[in-house]
């Protein structure tokens, strides 16, 4: 038995060769022209001054051309910017074939480790075989990543000092909104400059969070760590109707927004989904939460049923009151002490220093907490200074308060906690995530080509058949809008949020109470890259409930 | 958008009607006949006494004959014992076709919640829908399972009673070691009053701990499950050389066996993975585990590699001496306590009485250990009066405890616990779980129709293509040895652990040293239903090293 046998070698040199589609309108480069869009994003008056030299961007759509265009070669760097998503590494093939395709001396540049390499000018030149061994490979493996931000001006000037060191006709960055906010700020300072390199934003989180309908629908990554979480989540939901005793309580990731878990509880079906957006409009209190929850898994026991299964996505601590104030009175006991401080010392120092410091019902909400809440609430401040939230046992926390409840109406729960994240970032890419990250590449490559800067390229109609699918490029300045950030006026790009009057959650909330009390629960399965095409194309369902 | 587009709904129609291929030796079952093998298995004196009705079965191996048999009609019912597997459900469809072949007025009898609804005689015919609604799907959500066992006079006279009533010509027991030497002696005490029925058992459990070879070479649901948690801990692992930062500690299930570890190792290559049985075998203890798990971070950290993954079995803690004897102790406490007692008061206090229980050194050890530990060892006893070893944090004290000694040395890890178990369990059956299952349903009708009782069936040659997979049923009274349980001399199937001499761990432990420091990372990604035919039939690595 050869390791050539093993699934792991087998599947990884398929997918090598896997030929993803591509829209018509990107079928030939060199026929396709950029043209500007008569609709205006509108602009905010201090994107107006801070980003002058790319505020008159305007949209852009690719159009196809008779005429074929000639084109000298270009150098472009790419990068990436914060947590690992799925297609990452097709955003380089795509782009690598389509420079070549434009001119084939053109040359693509890996950045290392996100903005570290930027700013240290720590860049190789990707080779074909570079190439060939990531196409529709997860991960972000090629090159790495970082959370390195460029904010401060000996940043910025060490980044235009290594745009001028390597000759690069072009820059593309991927990562969210910060990353993006940080891109807009970039290709401002290179244009100030004078140099002639396009900065590009590329739409990178597996939260869901980045999007700007309908010019922008989704983000890359987000599909696969959805549908690999799905797949977990369904097989759980097999699980509850063959054990018939157990009650899943399961955190997902996705940060603030709830996105994740909504895509999750449709692919699912389960009996109870929190959507942490609809709790901070409602301005529910924790223990009006635990009430619902409670009231469902008594329904279900009066007819028979001892199991079921809880989504909570990871953000949810933010979106409940008492426990934001709590957050935030822990975060500022802890920058009291001093961070360095706090963390020399053992847990149940850290659990002592906090508790002096705060108020009487504080103390006793934290004391109510479980073990691991608890400890997850010392865990100390992340490099922005903020408790680590994602730390927070969530998925702990409501079992242990349902539990709790319930055990005083003498009834006793089998209970079973989990939580999906790190497993959904790097998997091999879901069909629509490699075609998708493999024609932003292909589209990013004619904004370089045109000179066009500080724009995030996008592709739209994903709902259609690829062949329908448009590119366009929305510009960075215009998505901008202004939000406190450490207490000053940011002009950021915003967070998309869970929209309580979206298509997505209207859908989800009618459906809800049936998928509570019945067993309606979907098993999706692993994705699939061979086989039916509806199954291997399969797309995001708020994606298109949404678009 | 319909929900008929959703991957769920898709996949489960799809698999319904995927055809699984037959073995030539199966293929056309009237032509088979079953012949007594000169090997005989040895059989244990207890064994020869305790069930002499069925002591005198010989090996059976099928043989396709030339000439067309025709059979009378069956009943034969089926039940599943213990934790869901993926392949279930085949069982009964292969079963049903296979009946129906044999004379198309054979009925398939479902027995509802394992043994009991043979004790309540709670069963249904099951319709051709019931049939072809459960055709490649994993779970056993047609007829629920129990962990219910057959032990006391009254239940055996009851299990009669039944089978009297529902007229069985014959009873398939799909379950583990446990349920199948219960299964061995319900065939005699059926042989015994005289009855006509052929008790057969199934091999079931995705633990991989029912095994016989050459003659039995794995139990359903382990390839699915090892093979699912495999997707999960591969994409991690294309996380590691990513995000370059983070140490992933992996707790897997499969009780106490480690196969499913081991062969999740192949799958992936993952810097370290525990093995219990080489745990004990060198009486290693806790100290000296964490020690060389420490070794390998630090030489990785030296490399620049602040990044890893490591696998720990579920049953780890009862093999680590100390552990051990702490469980042990703390099992004794709650006795004498009394676990209804026990189970009335809170944590806290639950924490206190058990303090006092124990001596001086085992309540140091106690105290050493992480929070969520302790808590897993204030569970309470499961229904067989043992502490639930399956709900010790055995990653988050393994993760602590080296965070602990690195930290002495002025190293900070940054860490991340995992634990897949109730995720495998009921996704759907790769295609390798999806025949072997449904060839085991065939072959077992082969049995009840020539009135054999008292085997279990099998499979094996299932290295070779399906085409060339051969039968097989072995003697349950053979397969049998005595162990002490519960402090008495039992006769009971032994659990086939991890043998440190079998090629499997030999091929392990000659790669290890490569895994810890290289990343030779692998990453299977999602079971395949549909394209290359070596991927959609690809078996698990353990078996074929075994083999």
């Amino acid at each position: 038995m050869g390791t050539g046998k093993k699934p792991g070698s087998l599947i990884e040199a398929e997918l090598k060769n896997f030929k993803v589609r591509r829209p018509d309108v990107l079928s030939s480069l060199q026929q396709v022209e950029l043209l500007e869009e008569k609709t205006v994003l509108k602009l905010h008056p201090k994107a107006k001054s801070d980003l002058k030299e790319i505020a008159d961007n305007g949209l852009l759509s690719y159009k196809k051309n008779g005429a074929a265009k000639k084109y000298p070669p270009f150098k472009v760097g790419i990068l990436f910017s914060g947590g690992p998503a799925s297609g990452g590494h097709n955003i380089i093939a795509g782009l690598y074939d389509a420079l070549k395709e434009l001119n084939g001396e053109s040359q693509v540049i890996g950045i290392m480790n996100g903005a570290d390499g930027l700013i240290k000018a720590d860049a190789k030149v990707l080779t074909v075989q570079d190439i060939d061994s990531i196409r529709n490979q997860g991960g972000f493996y090629l090159l790495g990543t970082s959370r390195t931000k460029v904010e401060k001006k000996e940043s910025f000037d060490a980044c235009l000092s290594t745009i001028k060191k390597l000759e690069l006709d072009g820059l593309l960055v991927a990562g969210g909104d910060d990353s993006n906010t940080n891109a807009a700020h970039l290709a401002a300072r290179v244009k100030k400059e004078g140099l002639n390199c396009s900065v590009i934003g590329i739409p990178k989180t597996i939260d869901g969070d980045l999007a700007y309908p309908p010019y922008l629908e989704t983000s890359f990554g987000f599909y696969t760590a959805a549908r690999t979480y799905s797949e977990m989540v369904g097989n759980i939901c097999r699980d509850l109707p063959s054990s018939r005793k157990i009650w899943h309580f399961v955190k997902l990731m996705g940060r603030s927004a709830s996105w994740i878990t909504l895509e999750t509880a449709f692919q699912t079906q389960p009996n109870i989904a929190l959507i942490g957006e609809e709790i901070k409009e409602k301005g529910l209190t924790i223990s009006e939460i635990i009430d619902e929850i409670c009231e469902v898994v008594l329904k279900r026991h009066k007819a028979g049923k001892k199991y079921g299964i809880v989504l909570i996505p990871e953000g949810i601590v933010e979106f409940i009151p008492e426990i934001k104030g709590l957050i935030k009175k822990v975060n500022a006991a802890i920058v009291k002490i001093g961070n360095d401080e706090f963390m020399k010392m053992c847990l149940q120092a850290r659990r002592e220093v906090i508790l002096v410091e705060l108020d009487e019902s504080t103390q006793r909400l934290f004391a109510s907490l479980p073990q691991e809440v608890q400890n997850g609430l010392l865990c100390g401040l992340d490099p922005h200074g903020n408790v680590q939230v994602s730390q927070i046992a969530s998925e702990v926390l409501i079992m242990d308060l349902v539990c709790q409840k319930l055990e005083k109406q003498g009834i006793k729960l089998t209970t079973q906690t989990h939580f999906y994240g790190y497993d959904g970032r790097c998997g091999y890419p879901t069909v629509f995530d490699a075609t998708y990250t493999y024609n932003l590449g292909r589209a990013a490559s004619l904004l370089v080509a045109s000179k066009k800067s500080g724009y995030l390229v996008s592709l739209n109609n994903l709902s259609a058949d690829v062949s329908e699918w448009k590119a366009l490029a929305l510009p960075l300045a215009g998505m901008m809008s202004v939000e406190e950030r450490k207490g000053k006026e940011s002009l950021v790009i915003s967070k998309y949020l869970v929209d309580l009057r979206s298509k997505a959650f209207l859908e989800f909330s009618s459906l809800r109470e049936k998928w509570a009390l019945e067993d309606s629960y979907l098993c999706p399965g692993p994705i699939q890259y061979w086989g039916p095409k509806e199954l291997v194309e399969a797309k995001s369902v708020t994606m298109q409930l949404n678009c």
